[in-house]
């Protein structure tokens, strides 16, 4: 939502006044600088003040930066109805080296109330002209919260599907950002489409496993949903801001940083896949699991210029020689098949960190 | 491999031949009309004596349009050594009314061999290239033919996998045809990303649900290797014919023919997923199963001219309202919600068939 993003929560009042100024009166609600021209509907109020719009509402969208929620969170503690509901639409978590942190659990656990999230192949402006797309809702139990969710969004071209995996869907939308560096990476190097192909269903491959790893309760079909399959394709084949990036950084054979190019391509906005690839290899690196992940691991290291951009598709010597060729389809989904063997391994890891 | 096919397996003979001029001698071999400038390796021999050349072999591969395999096995029916293995690289199959007949079940069959098939995100001049690739090899049963297939084929630049589903395999060959059909319709009306993304996405679904109700072994993971999601990918998303030529008929609105466009688009190749999309209805309508693959059923109506291109966006309209809203993940692959309800009428219905 807004442009120029820092930590200090303390900031959050401002931006969001400024953000506010964006959308004209109610009469004709718009927003100038995201949606020109679009009209949001008479219904929908402007209003910078966050404990008033809350106030009597029984139903809360949050869509946000997600480093603005903890501080959101805090404001809000307390002031909001008991019977409340929320959905997170926020792309994002931080994976922290102890384990992830989940915007939903946050919101859940701050506001005391349930939180389903909603996630899909859902680029802003092409829904606003009410192009036909998808969207997935992800719920924890409340099967109920999670259907009137789908009829709140759920349009003749807006098609949403309700799925019991509120960490599957909210992982999704994290971790494609960190393929979509990877897809940047094969444009920028011109290896064409049988490459990029191969490396956006690698990718497929380590997102599905290392949301099961930290999530066992995280469903294979869960990847097959808009917020999976569908969303990675318009992430990584598109103009998203994740992959033209990186392409550029591999135009550059890796010679000017992320840094510059976010500062020179992104007027002050940082890229999400670059943090979560950081977040990612901490959380590899601290279980000992880099070689299980040798896309996620390379995408870092060719992010911190440790391996040039050419690396994304040497990742494969690093697999053992003949582990790669023959693997057993009916077990766990797996991060190439070392992994097959090494599953119980990581479940009892996983169970015995903090 | 043929400009011209018919099916008329006299023909095939003529073919192979004038296919064979393209190939120069032994010494510098060159497929100067498919792969000009690529060296073959001087261990490739143009051979264009079929019996000849399978004469000594134990291991055989076949790569040519499917409708000549009828009548190349004919030819080679006992002319073949009796320890022999096969594979076929076939995209393709025919998808009769009274079930669907694979390539790799008619090798084995007629020439009493065990048949392998190969598939993925596979475009010839980026492996030429030596780009980095994946492919599939699906086996039916015999894991140490499967092995030494991916052994034969594995570089360090085109990554073999193996897996135990053959008949996901290829399927998954000839079904992602019928999605960029449609996916060319979405480019071809502008409809987008989200669009091109959720078209793609239930292509893929309607793909394993599909494959699922014809074999019931059929994995759901074959749909996530190279076979499946990767060559859906570079099948939609890039310049194939099929998606070409669909995108130039929602263009003119449907008021020029498929026949046409593949007249002056083609040099007289045919598109094969539109008729491999004729054969999926067939099979959906002679089984009453229409309505539950209403991607693959509109692209065969928007393709014979039934309904407009604008159809292709539109079938979220054939679902039972409020069938859409919720769907239980631990079912089997479905195609939309209402197959979780019917599914075991599938299965019975699929079990009475001839």
């Amino acid at each position: 939502m807004a442009p120029s993003l820092d930590d200090n929560n303390n900031n959050n009042n401002k931006i969001i006044e400024d953000e506010m100024t964006h959308l004209k009166s109610r009469v004709t609600v718009e927003n100038v600088k995201y949606l020109p021209g679009i009209k949001l509907g008479k219904n929908v109020v402007a209003n910078p003040d966050l404990e008033n719009a809350v106030k009597d509402a029984n139903l809360l969208v949050f869509v946000t930066p997600h480093q603005f929620m903890e501080g959101i969170c805090k404001r809000l503690a307390g002031k909001i109805r008991s019977d409340a509901e929320a959905i997170s639409l926020i792309k994002g978590m931080e994976v922290k080296r102890e384990g992830p942190c989940m915007i939903s659990s946050l919101i859940s656990e701050k506001l005391g109330v349930d939180c389903c999230v909603l996630m899909g192949a859902n680029i802003a402006n092409e829904i606003a002209l009410e192009k036909f797309s998808e969207a997935t809702v992800g719920y924890r139990k409340n099967k109920e919260i999670a259907e009137k969710w789908v009829q709140l969004f759920n349009t003749s071209y807006f098609m949403v599907s309700a799925i019991q995996d509120v960490e599957g869907v909210e992982l999704c939308g994290t971790l494609k950002n960190v393929v979509a560096i990877a897809a940047g990476f094969v444009d920028g190097l011109e290896m064409g489409n049988n490459t990029k192909a191969a490396i956006m269903r690698i990718g497929l491959r380590e997102m599905k496993a290392f949301s099961k790893l930290l999530f066992p309760s995280v469903k294979d079909t869960t990847f097959f949903e808009s917020c999976g399959v569908a969303d990675l394709i318009t992430t990584c084949c598109n103009g998203g801001r994740n992959r033209k990036c990186a392409e550029a950084f591999a135009r550059n054979g890796g010679k000017r940083s992320f840094d510059e190019l976010e500062a020179e391509m992104l007027q002050g906005q940082k890229l999400q896949g670059v943090s979560t690839a950081k977040e990612v290899y901490e959380v590899l690196s601290h279980r000992g699991w880099l070689e299980l992940y040798p896309l996620f691991s390379t995408v870092h290291e060719i992010c911190i210029g440790r391996r040039p951009p050419t690396a994304i598709v040497e990742f494969s010597k690093k697999i053992l020689p003949g582990a790669y060729s023959i693997q057993p389809v009916d077990t766990l989904p797996t991060s190439f098949e070392l992994m097959v063997d090494a599953f119980p391994r990581f479940l009892n890891a996983i169970n015995a960190s903090p």
